[in-house]
């Protein structure tokens, strides 16, 4: 019954369980009036009794399923004002909370997303869950249902971290989604049960995602979103910052664009990329992309020059390649016996060619 | 009739002007075989007549003409054996090349382009011109004849470094438009008139168009490509590497964010953030992205709990909105009472509400 990140509360309430600090409130204890016009409202009781029978449970620190990640966000962001570490977590679902979190990675985007990053999303979503993270979003339109989806799709855990109580599901067009992930993954949010969703608690929900994750992969953000408070948050709380671009042609790749440009967010274009940045330095390093190399990158310079010299179709006299490289005749003798051991040319009795298969590499721009 | 990047020969003949290179090579001085084949088919005289014939000039360090620029090729990348200055240039255009240079910047990708490289390329070459800067790029397909049109169709100046002779249009295919850049712009090549290019010479090229720019766009290059050959040259010059990203399930894209990711190239958007890559440091500075204010976020926290808290159609009272708020009411009144200043909420005879044009800001992921 106090809102998410309401830092006089915090203040107030540090370091009680949440037991006590109703006990305060039913009290009307001097300097607790700021919270007295809801307690006309709040039942503790009733709202165990409704977290029954829809299955939520109230995680607190201490409890076993604490993911004390969240703690970082005693420290982090005073100066938003939206901090905080929440006084309990409500959770409904079968997974976990602290050892599903263990593992998580934040996929976060814009609502109004385009089918580029809905795909992306998915995608990246589900070979996360293949690789056995879990993934967590916000339950919203676009970027966070294509998430959720693409780790439902791969058979893997998700979590939907809301700006409303565990049985409001929001958006309702949503709510399909959110009973599976309730069903196979995990609901989460700090605010008790039949709360709605308000823009401060939306806010304060990213602080949470950021911080009980390794990291945020930001996929498609306008200049102005919620997926860049998210990242916001994440740079505060120390976590990682990913980032996907896509065309610069597309609005909603600036807000991606400008994270990695302005913000130090890390490009990311698949999943191994991802693992690698939110792993510890050094352990699960993203393979370089493999490039291909050919015979002709092993050769020296005249050699090269050589081979760039010998006709495809009709065979040529050394004489003449020696003339089309601009060596002499004894150097390019020697680069053509080379050449024809590496089988890269072939000598019949007109002279020089190139065996017939020889496919150019692309090294022309 | 030197190869371009021929390090014995820049040894040899370092520090002599062409004429006096000649001369030792038509005596057969000691230590000249190397050259001598070619000899035979080298003719200074018929070269200048052919020169003449198309208009084309031989520009050679010293002249006013020489883009001082490329000396940095002395020092660069002798590692990669395809260093060195060019004896001379020729140019074939109505451009002085020296000037023409000094505003310029290079734009290479892949041949195999997509239309969105193409697009992108053609967007950002217009835009340059628009300011006043020369494009310049290698005249091939793809996004090299992308960035030249874009130039020309923003009646800008442009110039194709090619891998041949400034006679020889390769590829055949792009002879209308490299016919109009010799006739508005700027052709040039160290190769002499009539040769044809060779894949040392491509990459030759490379070098060229790296030393001679202030920094060089890669727009769309696969894992192995000579753009990221190009670029490579830039990083050895001291020159800017700029990459524009992509969709990450474009191959075209895999080398422009390999760059980003990997080589430090600087990821860039639009027009004004390539300017000011290529620009000295603190100038040009490219505009931050506008992100629009809304009133809400210069409220303090307690205003946007109540803010959050009016409803928006039927209004309702103070008590109900301090319940909702989570607040004291006397604070909640003085939150109203502020918001109805700002005319953020409506007070009626029913009560509070948001005036009923509120739009609300995309704050929600």
């Amino acid at each position: 019954m106090i809102e998410p990140g309401d830092l006089k509360a915090l203040r107030m309430f540090d370091g009680m369980a949440p037991a006590e600090i109703w006990d305060v409130l039913i009290r009307k204890a001097p300097g607790t009036e700021r919270w007295s016009p809801r307690l006309s409202e709040t039942d503790p009781k009733r709202d165990l009794e409704r977290a029954a029978d829809v299955g939520a449970r109230f995680i607190i620190p201490g409890d076993d399923e604490w993911p004390e990640q969240v703690d970082v966000l005693a420290e982090a962001g005073q100066l938003a004002r939206r901090a905080g570490v929440p006084f309990g977590l409500w959770a409904r679902g079968p997974l976990n909370l602290r050892t599903a979190l263990d593992q998580s990675v934040a996929m976060v985007g814009s609502r109004a997303s385009s089918s580029y990053g809905e795909h992306v999303a998915a995608e990246l979503s589900s070979g996360l869950a293949d690789n056995g993270f879990v993934v967590v979003s916000g339950g919203a339109y676009g970027i966070d249902a294509a998430a959720h989806r693409g780790a439902l799709a791969a058979s893997g855990a998700t979590i939907a971290v809301l700006a409303s109580g565990v049985d409001k599901f929001y958006p309702r067009r949503n709510s399909a989604l959110l009973s599976l992930i309730a069903e196979q993954g995990l609901i989460v949010s700090e605010l008790p049960l039949g709360f709605p969703p308000t823009k401060l608690r939306f806010l304060a929900r990213n602080r949470l995602i950021a911080a009980a994750t390794r990291g945020v992969v930001v996929i498609e953000a306008a200049a102005r979103s919620g997926a860049l408070n998210s990242a916001g948050w994440a740079e505060q709380c120390g976590r990682a910052v990913l980032a996907v671009p896509g065309p610069v042609t597309s609005r909603m790749s600036e807000g991606t664009h400008l994270l990695i440009r302005e913000r130090g967010a890390v490009l990311v274009t698949n999943v191994a990329e991802i693992i690698e940045a939110i792993s510890p330095l050094g352990t699960h390093l993203a393979p370089h992309r493999v490039v291909p190399t050919t015979p002709y990158d092993q050769l020296d310079h005249d050699h090269r020059r050589t081979l760039d010299a010998v006709p495809a179709h009709k065979a040529a006299s050394a004489e003449r390649i020696a003339i089309d490289a601009g060596l002499d005749l004894s150097t390019t003798r020697e680069c053509l016996e080379y050449l024809a051991d590496l089988s890269l040319v072939q000598r019949d009795e007109t002279g020089w060619h190139l065996p017939p298969t020889t496919i150019e590499p692309d090294t022309t721009p």
